[in-house]
């Protein structure tokens, strides 16, 4: 597209229909326009049927609500995370359809023209009930990003043999996202498991020296399985984008 | 296959050939054996071109060549990292064939079978010369492990328009492997031209507040572009096992 | 002032209408008069239309209602900053003619004299909208200690195309302070792109691994643009006193 | 004995042997007398056979030299933990069947009484092999305080099938010490798996986020798996004793 | 119970009563029963006490309540740890007979059939009575695990008197448990007093520079008292579950 | 006294009042009375005017009662700290004559018997006026242990005339307490401008990168002026009783 | 001149000079010449003087050496930071009126054209001798980059009369840099005394609780004189970018 | 002084001896002169024995000799802390009768005149041998500052009767300095013990866990018994100069 509109307009100069001073100021004014990339992510967006995201906290429920409604307008899709359930509750009240995830604190508004069905599978595993809610989040953002969704919780390390009878589910999935608290050992295991991709996300589950997650954060970078990547302390979000990105490769 | 052995012993248990109490036993005493994921594991590695890997860091050289030796004896290819200059004499010495990446500190000896041509390529991507190694150490084992790499130097975000000239090397990778020190900026900047998964790797390279690696580290788990993963500080070999389990999904 | 007061008190011991005693005492026990740093500050405050600056966080209203309605009489402007709302509403029905800024905590009283029309201007650049409430004190200080102020809000790297469209307004600054939380990258790209002086301020906004803002206050340290310079988290106030410093050389 | 000696001293007032000015002096004046502890410590040291160790890290050979000789004449026994080569060649010249063991840098002067047999065995996990000079301090630590020491090496938690493998081992210890660097998830799944105390030494192996040993440390604390105990960063010596402790009670 | 399962189930394969297909699917899809150690670890449980054990923190209380009742069906005991007051009356309705303990935040009802008398003692050392929560909570779960437990109160080394006067309890234990906070130095004391095995808990209490805690932490794993281990923050529940380990070895 | 106690002691058993036996129980199980130090501390308690403190916070406001009533009973003083004024209202009520320092949190009641005349002066300096709650509870407890102390307030660093006009009142003090939040760098001014001893107290004034102290905690550890000594953060009591030592020497 | 370059591109399409899948190709293509600002960038510096810098560490000295005949052959100067001794030598030998500051660790070899008179001064104050090193870099970097430099050593808080002797030199500053390690508390009082710009640099001089600087880089951060910025811990090279920042504006 | 002499200027310029503009110029441009301090300062470490004291760490030995030549010229004493053994055989050929301490690092050049007989005395307690190089700092910075110095050594909390058997000692001190490492817990045994002041020393002696000494800090500022101080890690001089201004009060 940036290409076709450069070309239109370097065109339209060598009919003569556009000057060259005229031409010069188009190139250095609408620069948003004329340097392609903003463009070519709408519309990869589109193609790959990523809804906008809002990042609910810290936002004012009249500002949420006055965003999500010129984006709901689009048709292409809205996901917010981090949802307040008071703001959950204004959301529903205007958007009737709109699907809430109260354990995630989500809010999913499809898009208009149903999204492509998945080429991958993303496998969401939890070691402990308390990590719930992350992979919620990162639940309802990968399904939201075209990919399909499954889980196994409270799996955790402490007890390898609820995991290791699972080992057919892990070996199937096309990306698995770990979420783990406290000790945070759970990734290691699996990505010795396994040789897929595995996205480890530590969350906050813990106490005294757990330091809000830090303690799952530092064990997931230095897993002694190669390969594992990380994301920051309780974000399900992000992990579910970066399967996103795989799955859609 | 796993399911072949416990089948098997089943139907010799069915048949009288085996009595009960010795399936028993076989069952309780040959973990290994019974659970197959080690059998598992290999035929995998096998399968995928991935060769054995020795971390060199504080092995002993005489240690290092011995189980180097032992590795290059099955002919599936060895990879060494952290090799020290003087143990890289000597494993040079003992094969005269080994490729030595002085560099990334890597030592490569090929496996006899060629590796199979990678599906996917691998974007190495650097934000300052000094941060080569960490790179280099990437690029050798991702080649390794049987994925096609390319590089893009020096193109931090201090001088953005290093960067920006080269997107459609960006937007042509498989997976973008993205190695930065310092303000570890550079993934921010790459996820969010590129819709690939990116592989952020700090480095230690910096000084004063950089704390080893520390500042870049929490850069990139915070990063505002969706969908960044993490390794380790200078964990170049980590970043290219993630990116070649992605390429082999 | 303090050389014409300390002239004349010497003057009048000169002439006799002091004795040596009773000069003494005066330099001795009315330091603050008698030590020019006091005066002289006070008078560069005038000159420069620098207001009384009142840190409103942990004040009890009462104390604040005082301290601000004795400033208010000198005439000379009155800005209270981190200003809790209940506070707010009490000083608004004090001072009916003071300006409130809810989202960036402050209250402004100018002085009775116009401020003299500043010297140069202060771009104000944010990330992030969440960034918004430590932009807004520092527009409200800057304008108040006569700067004056533009903004350009939401420019994060994640979308480096936005902030490159903006570069002519980033070039026309004579000082820029830059605004961001999470992972703190902006101010690195714009401290590559423009050679006017450049105050990074690192905001609070995120979770997780941004340790409350100290992940973006490394990645400011550790910019690899040069010659950028920080300030304490969310501290809108002192980039702008910073800023205001500069334009006033 | 603190009661008989005291008993005594209070028989000689009641006889008269002793007249109350002077047993009050002794009481005041001979604390390390009367109050016991240094003498029934003692006792109880030559009781469970624990001889003198010496932390030998930051001392100069020839005091090291002399502390050594003084404690070898009483025939006790010595050890001498965190021994420098040279230091070790100077011991092992002066006492010819002094045992030392150049990766655990100990060394080892058998009492002259053979110790007591151990009333427990104590079992030494290793989840790598750079761990090994932690794990050998403890072994030589446990083995002079009386114990039976087996060691099962390199069965870390990315190839979960080694450990499993070797599961009646850690059933049959009577105390389980695990050495762990990088992300120290080892103690977490053996805690889980056998009922016996489990004693964590995380190690300084690794390199970047593993800050010497911290993250191990952390997740070690942290882990799922209730009732693990922890020591100080490579502290074998610590472990085997308090595995010794236990094996004593 | 394990080996009687599997050998019921091979013996009705060998019977004809199970085909091979039929087996292959019980063992396949029921792992928690093929699985050795999750059965193991029942029997061990109904042997040696230890009751479930739930933590109630970030559990909403409906869960909790559901939760709770499936475990007390079982009749084998329930304990539940960081349990806020309204739950704990929740759980007391529903339960008359659960013995509640406000201070240490815990509920246990008793299994139907009384726990064998403990082999061995603990004995609860606490620095100051703001250490009283996590002692409370450690003699709680010590007792329901089938320890004799008695406790020293406020016996912190700054009156170092207080706890010399108790020698004869402390070296009376088979296990101590040494609770303290602020600057966490009373197990360092005691580990130096006693032979039998020391647990140091590490407790929130303290301001500043004790960084919730982690002070005390960091004391107790430098202790120059010999063989003294640690847990977590506020952990104890993990220390008693540790000393019920090395009492039922 | 103890030596009184105890001569009494052996007098009866000389006297053949009291048997060996008897004797020896007493002295092994009353301990608290038996062994000097206790007695001695309350004696020299009596004699310097120390009144018992207790820590008010995080306990419960009867417990608090209980206490009080039992210290007041026995005239010698009573000094609360880190009052909830819940609880200060309760004890105003119990104790009509008891003083209330809502600012410093404290509630004092003086002993029966007057306190001694101080023998020394306590200054306590303070940077800003968000340090005055910690200055006053050191004010609050200087005087109650016997000591004239006097203010200086609101004099930091960067108004530094302010200080120097009040060099006469720094030299005059016997001890100086110097308060200070923030860059806590008023310790090291006063500590070069005077030869007597002086205490900092870093304060939690601050925000962001202040980390609730810790930064003016370093400032002051790391001093440039000679001497200086540090109490924990906001422990205004700690450097009262600290600069109580030095003026009872 | 990117203006110019686009016109002429413009032109020569409107003159059929060039087609219109020829221009296409070259704005496609040549990113780094049709994206201004790389060419606007080498113009600036130019224009105001700046050399090329060089950061030493970590370079091998052949690499450095290459590097450094490239730009000098271009006669713009050159300016090498963080020089190893024996790299300094190389250079010396190569450039005979290269001027190396042995100090500062800098090299420095003035472009052809004499640089243009400064516009402002740049005032170094040092707070103890052994911050020279860190000052002597921004002194040769000021100087190289065309501002005038004095300095004012050895005068920290700690005699803080050495510093207010020197108040008139702070007053006629247009910046002030000011370098301190230990508590790092002068800037706060020299931003109390002047209305000019202050750049503090916090240095890793000190030791134990300096933590290599951070103790004086919080300081700073935090300090209570507004309008402070700072940089990173011994970066005298960035404040000496950022000061001449300032006097070019 | 600072009064007379400006007692003297104004006198002059009452006799007309000077006009008024001159005695402005004095007082504006001579202030080191007439403010004084500079001057006191200088008498009071005469008046007190103080001998200059010189830093000797990173350091220079040619600028080492001629700093210490030039303050020796005076004859005021000279000492030198942290001293390099190759510098202190420079100084010891060039000083013949200097002290040289290699323990402690310290060259010490008495004063001409002797010192005055020290007004207290100063008890250095040391935990451990290791301590041993902070506590001879220490004690010869305390001698040399005229205080009496003892020593009582190894007696840590681990086995506390070796400090309870020296109470006597403890008790007759005038100030306590207690150096110690590890979990740095003998201070809170010795605050509750003595009522004199107690100045806690951390060292960094230790491994894993006491980061350096940040264990035995953050232990001693929490310290239990009420009015301990605390000085940088390692810093024995500190604690030395502490003691010798209470000393000298």
């Amino acid at each position: 597209m940036r290409r076709e509109h450069v070309r239109d307009l370097l065109a339209r100069v060598a009919s003569g229909a556009l000057n060259v001073d005229e031409a010069l100021g188009r190139l250095a004014f609408e620069p948003a326009e004329s340097l392609a990339f903003a463009t070519i992510d709408h519309h990869r967006a589109l193609r790959q049927g990523f809804p906008e995201v809002v990042f609910g906290e810290g936002k004012a429920t009249d500002h949420l609500l006055e965003i999500a409604t010129r984006i709901a307008e689009r048709g292409e899709g809205l996901l917010v995370t981090r949802l307040a359930p008071d703001a959950a509750s204004v959301l529903a009240t205007r958007f009737p359809t709109i699907e809430l995830n109260a354990v995630g604190r989500t809010a999913y508004l499809p898009p208009v023209e149903p999204i492509p069905a998945g080429r991958g599978n993303v496998l969401l595993v939890t070691a402990g009930t308390s990590d719930l809610p992350v992979a919620e989040e990162a639940a309802v953002t990968a399904a939201a990003f075209g990919n399909c969704v499954s889980q196994l919780v409270d799996v955790g390390v402490a007890g390898i043999h609820r995991l290791l009878a699972r080992r057919d589910e892990l070996i199937a999935a096309s990306v698995i996202i770990v979420v783990a608290g406290m000790d945070g050992a759970l990734p290691s295991v699996i990505g010795g498991l396994v040789g897929v991709p595995v996205i480890a996300v530590p969350t906050s589950v813990g106490y005294g020296a757990s330091f809000h997650g830090l303690a799952a954060l530092l064990t997931m970078l230095n897993s002694c399985a190669a390969g594992i990547t990380v994301v920051n302390i309780d974000n399900g979000f992000g992990a579910a984008v970066a399967a996103s990105r795989i799955n859609h490769v």
